[in-house]
């Protein structure tokens, strides 16, 4: 059996995520500009794009919106964990946790368990595959975690006529 | 008692958030570009960043990432629903789901209902609140929901020595 990081994100199929396989991936630095960017669109709260306000803010700074480091995690799993050939959508997420404050210029590194990998009742040319994620600054304190759904198809038959 | 929507966002305290309370707002139209432009930075997946690679999905066209229709309703309920001046933080979302395709051109709107609104047992100052949150695009289907928990706090009073 091969290690999921040895097989290449276009060659992984559903058969490739096994329940117990961790796989770890980063970092990414949170840059300050992208922090006020992001906010200033989607989440303008003061302390995440005002650095004044958030200096007298319960965070004593600013912070990342909790939906930007989601989506910064998202951008480590494309690039290091999702198959780019066999992942056909996600359902959803549960127990999505904003732990602790994340900062400009951390380091997120991304920590992803296979908790369970099962194959589809209904539809047998693919599986159901739940991933335990953790998001880790360079602290090595955990930021976010949540717990991810996502359908990947089974790898094709060579042979089926 | 006063509805919530007709406090204003820099007014709305704990207590002016009650079970049962429904607001809705939007909508919001979802941009090509910017679909397009989040996902190259944050979830450049094939149906999400190719228009031409989106057709041949199983989507057939062009969707937005699911981070990014969570980043555009997060955004709606900052201009109307989290209290500006109240708005602690965030310790998490629950049953996050993508259940409908949101493409170029939708129009999204937010139902948000109080399920819970509780004292905190730890801190007297502050609420836990528990929202329900659906969002519905211009046919009405329902193409994301979650359940969203914030820290809220209390009203001051106003003649505290």
């Amino acid at each position: 059996m091969t290690d999921l990081h040895n097989i290449p994100l276009n060659e992984r199929y559903f058969e490739d995520y096994r329940e117990g396989e961790v796989l770890e991936c980063g970092p990414v630095i949170v840059e300050r500009e992208e922090v006020m960017a992001f906010a200033r669109r989607y989440d303008p709260q003061a302390f995440h794009v005002d650095p004044a306000a958030a200096t007298q803010s319960v965070f004593g700074g600013l912070i990342a919106s909790g939906w930007h480091t989601a989506a910064l995690t998202m951008r480590l799993l494309v690039d290091n964990y999702i198959s780019h050939v066999a992942s056909l959508s996600s359902p959803g997420v549960d127990e999505l946790r904003w732990l602790a404050p994340v900062r400009p210029g951390d380091a997120l590194s991304v920590r992803a368990r296979v908790v369970e990998a099962r194959a589809s009742r209904s539809k047998p040319d693919r599986g159901v595959l739940r991933t335990q994620i953790e998001v880790l600054n360079q602290e090595n304190t955990v930021v976010m975690s949540l717990l991810a759904t996502n359908l990947i198809a089974c790898r094709p038959e060579p042979n089926k006529p």
